[in-house]
Parts: C-alpha cells; structure tokens; sequence
C-alpha cells in the first residue's frame, strides 16, 4: 500500500478500504506519513466526503491509535456526556453532579477551550486546587466512590486525533462531518462506557450553524456509537446566543454551583440540563420508567436536598480542591453573578441604539450573537486563540438580559470584566460596535423571537 | 490576507483573485505558507478546478517567483519548443539543428527525467566534455554565433515551481490542468522567447492520457502565451508508442546525431521533427509564405546538405564538447543502433507469444505500450524514480520493429542494454511478463493499427 495512491483514490471521489484507512492512520501518526501528505487526504476527504462505513472505519483507527482507558472492575453502565462545543457551556458541570445524586455514574473526559468555544478544563482551574490530572486508579477511586468525575485527557488519549486536529485547525480542512465526527467519537469510544449523550449545539456560536448540518452530524456520531455496542442518544440545542447568565472560566463555576446550591438558573439553560439529564437516566441502569414530567419532579428533590451540591463538592474535593475556600465562596455568594476580575464596564441598551430618537421607548433583544460573544469573551482574556495562549479566568461576561427579553434605554444588557482595562475597552469595542445585540420597538407587531433551546432529540 | 481563508475559499469552489494566488505564491516560497497548507490547497485545485483567470495568474505569479532569462540587445525572434513529455523522445536534439541551419533561432531550456519520461539535459550528458550549465553572457554568444542551445534551467529559474512540483509528486496532486498548465508555462514564459511550439503528448506514456484532456492542456496553454504576448503553436502528438527507434539516454542522441548526419529515422518520428519544424517556421521571422509541402523539401535539402549536422556539431563545440571523439563516434556509426553498455538481450516474437501452436504464423504487433515501455527502461537504469538517483547512460532499449509492423516467430522486436545483468533481467521480465507487446495473427480481418504521429495542430 502506497500514500499517494490513497490519496489520488479519494482525489477521484472513491471509496477508502479499512486497510487503506487504517495504514493513513497508522502512517500518520508514526510518521510515515507526513503533514503535507494528511493534509492533501483531509482537503480531498473535507470536498468529495466519506460514507458511512468510511467515517466509522477511519474512526475506529483513530481511537486505537492510543490508550483506551477502562474502569477495571466496574460493572455499572458507566455513562458520558459530549458537547460539541459553544459559548457559555457549563452544563457538565450542573449535569454530572444531579445524575451522580441519583446514583447514575458519569465519566467525563474533557478538553481545553480554543477559540470561542470553552473547555470545561479550563473552567475548572477557576476551583482552588482542582487537578484534572488523575490516574487510572484515581478515576477507578472517584467513580465507585462519588459517582462522578472530570478528568482531562491523558496524553496519549487518541494521538492520532491529537495530530490531525492541529494539522485540520491550519489547512482549512475543519469543517466536514466525516472529519468532526471521527474526531470526535474516537475519544468517546476510547472510554470504557457503555452509553453516551451528545449535545449537539447548533447555531452561530457552534461549529455547526445550521440545522441541517447538526442534524446529519448527530445521526453520523450515533451510528458509529451503535456500531461499536454503545447506547447513545444526541440532543440538538441552541447556540445562537450563549447559554446561561455567564460566560467565562471563573463565572460559569460560580453560575454552575449557584445551580446547585440555590436554584439560581436562567430558564433556557435550565431546560437543557433537565432534558440532558432525562437522556442520560433513559440509557442509564438505573431507569425505572419515569415519564419526563415526572423525571424532572425528581431533579427538583436533587436540587432542593442540595444532594447534587454536595455530589460537587465531593468531586472537587476527590480531585483536590480546597474546599474550605470552595465553601467560603459559594457560602457568601449574592444573588447575581460577579467576577473577581480587577476591571468592568457595563453595557447598556442606549449603547447599542444607533436611533437616539427612541429613547423614551422600550426593547425586545432580538439577537444576542453566540459567535461575536464568543469573540467578545476572547478579547476579554477569557479564552484562547492559540494553544499556547493563556488565559484569564476572571475574565468574562454577566447577562441580565437574554433574547427576548424587553429592556428600557438605561438597562444593563450585560457587564464585561477584565483583569487588563485595554482588553476590557477592545471587547466593549465589539460588543458595542458589531451587530452582536439587536433590538427592535416593542410596539412593532412584527417581532418574533425564535427562543428554543431543544431543536430536537434523536436517537 | 489569511492562508486559511485562501484555502477555505477554493474548498468551497469558489474563484481565487489574482492578489490571493499571488499571496499564496510568494507565501509559498517565502516560507510564510508551509508545505501542509500548500497540498491542501493543491488538493482543493485538483479536485475544484480553477478557471482561465486564475490559471494564468497562477502562471504569472508563479514566473515572477524567481529569475527572468532574457537574451539582452537581441532582436531577433526567438523562439521556443517544449515537450510534455514521453519515452523515447529525442525531437528537441533534432528540430533545433535544423532550424538553425535555415537561420531560425532555438532557444530551449531542458530539465532532467523523473519517472518513465526523459529529459534532454540527462541525454546530452551521454556527450563527451557537454555541459547544459550556461552563463546568461555564454547563452547571448551561442544564440548569435550558432543560432541554438541547450540549457539546464538556472538554479532560480522558476522557484515557486520547483518547489510546488516536488509537493505534487508527493501528494497525488499531478493531474491537473491548472497545475500542469501553469507550472509548464511559467517556466516558458520566465525565458525571452517571442514564440512557444508545445509538443503535447497524449498516450499510455503520457501525462495526458486521452486526447480530450491533452486538448483541454494545450488549449490553455495556448491562451496563457497569447495573454502573454508571446507566439505559440501546439501539435497534439501520439505518445502509446515510445517515438523512433531508441529509449535510453546515450542511444536517443546517436539516433538524434545519426537521424542528421545520414537521415537514419523512424518514418513517424521523421513526421514529428517536420510538423513541429514547420510550425517553429510558420511563427518565426524566417517565415517566407511556404506551404507544408515545399517546407519538407527545404527541410530535406538541409538534411542533405548536412548542414543540420554541422549546427548540431557547432553546438555541441559551444557548449564544451570534445568534438573529436564525438566526430570518431558518429563517423563510425553503423547503419542500426547499438549500445556500449555490458550486457544485452533480445526480445524475439516467440518471448511474447503465450500460445505455441501458432509458432508457424506471422504476426502484427499491435500495441507496444509506451508507458511499460518507459517502466522496462527505468528497470534497465536508464532513468530514476527519484530525483538523487543515478542514470545509467548506456542503459536502454533499441527497437527493430514498431507498431504495426509484421513479424515472425524469431524476429528480434528489441534489444535491452544494462550495465547491470540483474537490471537487464527484471527489465526483461517485465517487457515479456505483461502486455506490453501485444501481437495478433496476419490473417485474422479484423486487425487494424491505428498509428498516427499527429493527432492535432491546435493554435
């Protein structure tokens, strides 16, 4: 088998065999294969596409190019939870806690953040003494005894993945299902769990902006997961303007805890992790026929027992966290989300009115951007742009107001904070300078705001 | 600008402006766009095309990567030919001697051989003191004194090219018109020449392997000249046969020197040297109304006269060869090919007969396939498959019989040359062991051998 006669085969729009996958693969990531070589295969495979058998053999590839990582032992339907990626997603975080209450396992992976989409590694060096660094012993320890767990990657998790995303990342070869899918159900599948619920956002924050294209994703990513015996169920949702109140590393701690500790949510989000968390019951062991109505009525118990808050706080403290100073946080924490960060400034609706003739009137926000908040969040020091970047995890940004709410001139919209005042005025720069946020009269018969977190649910 | 972009744009189909080629371009050779980035755009080109626009700024970019090789303060109308590339092809050692000699100037630059096709500079390494490496003041008093040379491309000839072909070759990115186009004429056009005649060969020993595709390469090629101002000419030529008697470096320059000195040839290769020379004709300042016919005549009586073979001579002198062992060689030279190499062997009728009870007939030979042919001379050494490897000069192949040519059992179609015994042995395996010979009974009906040189003149 030759490379080059590989490549031209996908050139001309045919078909790849295993062995042919499999020897670009292992090529690849032993260096047989060199950059310009994948790079050439990825361009071919992102225009003339892959089929199913293709998609599903290229990802069974990936994920034995390095560890699998099992819980020896353990003979529960352990579970995890993927997300796609977007803006403001803190959802492992509120979800693994209610479920591990609830006796259902979860086993998380997770990565870091790059570009506008966060990482929920990231999220967590904002908790004291949290390490996401764990052993194969450590995760066989946290998961019997807590229930649930945040590990970051290993470092051979999937390397073939590893490789290959770098190399997609700069040759404009992101974008294609088959790609996307196969990168991201190698890692899933080289988990020892038996179920998985994907969260497939869609929309301008998500790397998938339509519908259309979520759609065939999901339905790629569950395909390949029944072939390889694991149950799995996707869930589509709105990334058209960014989840919850908050978005940034330290904030959307605060925002998740403060789920859990005091019920303190914003509706949308909400909604999202109550019906993630109906999923993940229904393919769990421990589903005992609960319609959704009366599944959510047992979230409720979870959370008003603070029995999810405490999930978390073992998990922090299985993980390192100082919890002394975790509990000293969220005991004195107000009713609205606030950054530690060393400047702020706050955007309010006559900011973003381009007609000061209307100033007497009131508002609908009829966008909140997902993408431009997520570049907003960037300039802010949040987020990353290069792997190598660092972050500041007090930056970000607090909503009061969501889409479709109504707001009057002098309303605060939204408050951005920075540890460095110059990033703190580019970001206020975008925010207020792009058509990021839209609003229309009130009085307009016209306005119709399409606000629906859950556009479908497949499996 | 963004490479990224760039790439991402032509992933989607989309046209390239000039300003985005030339960045990719100049990035390219800077070293700004890495050779990972190159092949995915490279990859997106084969497979999405580009149109006129863009081939010829890609072209031009391309020219301007590196030097421009002018003869200065001549005047007169130079001109050019350039052939795609074959087995067997020796026509640039002829054509340019001849045209000399009726005062119409050749300017040509050669490359090497790569693969199964030749090149001109290998084979006038087989000439005794010859050097192709030319200063621009030694090439000024060639064109003037002699009326034609031979050169090797100049280290900065052309850059961008050599580094984007070299990328090619690696990653399945040849075949396509816009990459073969462009890298052919920018190396054209970086030379002074007023007129272009481009040989396009078409065939199993081609790039271009049907006529329709041949077709659409010249086509292009034609519009990049005219856009450029120049001249240009394209014979669309047959290429599923090797051209003339000899393969093989040291023997297509006795077959060029002895098709001069005593009008030796191959009647279809003889055809070849008179279109292509009347087309040189017909876009030279030499061009005084005469039609195809009476220009064969003139061509014949130069011929004759020897005058060619004193140019070719006068060439070889300026450009450093030992005249007197070139002069001992060819007054010596029989009235069939012969190679110095150590070892030969025969390839009769009856090696490629599978079915012997036909031993008494005679037979047509109705293919002998270029492309196995160029396969049997890089077995031999004749050529390299990469660009460090070395070339055995004497290696090659004489032929005694062409397609459509009658034989008997014990004819000798060829004869194989190595200075390699176990070479000439898999050389000859694979000229008996494939198809590459194909033969069929004279008196069968149905038999017909299509064998035209010239497929098209295409202007």
């Amino acid at each position: 088998m030759n490379i080059i006669e590989i490549i031209e085969k996908k050139k001309r729009g045919f078909k790849l065999e295993q062995e042919e996958i499999q020897f670009f693969v292992d090529g690849y990531v032993g260096g047989d294969v060199t950059d310009y070589q994948a790079s050439a295969l990825l361009m071919a495979i992102c225009i003339n596409g892959m089929d199913f058998e293709e998609t599903f053999n290229l990802t069974m590839a990936m994920r034995n190019s390095g560890d699998i990582v099992e819980i020896p032992g353990y003979d529960r339907v352990l579970l995890d939870k993927h997300s796609t990626g977007g803006v403001g997603d803190k959802s492992t975080l509120v979800l693994a806690p209610i479920l591990a209450a609830m006796d259902i396992p979860v086993f998380k992976m997770s990565g870091r953040g790059l570009g506008i989409t966060g990482g929920t590694i990231d999220k967590l060096e904002a908790v004291p003494g949290f390490s996401s660094l764990l052993t194969t012993e450590q995760m066989v320890d946290i998961i019997q005894r807590v229930g649930c767990l945040d590990a970051a990657q290993t470092a051979n998790l999937v390397p073939a993945d590893k490789k290959l995303y770098a190399l997609r990342d700069v040759t404009g070869t992101v974008d294609s299902i088959p790609l996307i899918a196969s990168s991201i159900m190698s890692k899933k599948l080289a988990l020892g769990t038996k179920g998985i619920v994907l969260d497939v956002k869609c929309g301008s924050g998500a790397f998938m902006k339509s519908a259309d294209t979520a759609k065939d994703l999901a339905t790629t990513m569950i395909e390949i997961s029944k072939r390889a015996g694991r149950k799995c169920i996707a869930v589509l949702s709105d990334m058209n303007q960014p989840l919850g109140y908050t978005v940034g590393n330290k904030l959307e701690v605060d925002e998740a805890v403060m789920f859990l500790k005091e019920g303190l949510c914003e509706p949308l989000f909400k909604e999202l992790i109550y019906v993630l968390c109906y999923q993940m019951y229904l393919i769990s062991d421990r589903n005992d026929g609960l319609d959704y109505d009366n599944f959510t009525k047992r979230i409720d118990e979870v959370l008003q027992s603070k029995k999810s808050y405490e999930k978390l706080l073992q998990m922090f403290e299985a993980q390192g966290a100082d919890l002394e100073k975790v509990r000293a946080r969220y005991d004195s924490y107000g009713n609205s989300f606030e950054s530690d960060a060393e400047y702020k400034r706050k955007v309010i609706t006559g900011d973003i009115l381009k007609d000061t003739g209307t100033l007497d009137s009131a508002f609908t926000i009829t966008k909140l951007d997902a993408e431009t908040i997520g570049k907003v969040s960037l300039a802010l020091g949040a987020g990353r742009l290069k792997k190598e970047d660092d972050i500041d995890l007090d930056a970000g940004i607090v909503f009061e107001k969501k889409l479709g709410d109504i707001v009057k001139p002098d309303d605060v919209i939204a408050t951005l904070y920075s540890n460095d005042s110059g990033k703190l005025d580019s970001a206020y720069e975008i925010i207020t300078g792009s058509d990021c946020i839209c609003l229309s009269g009130v009085d307009k018969q016209s306005i119709e705001v399409k606000n629906d977190i859950i556009l479908d649910v497949l499996s």
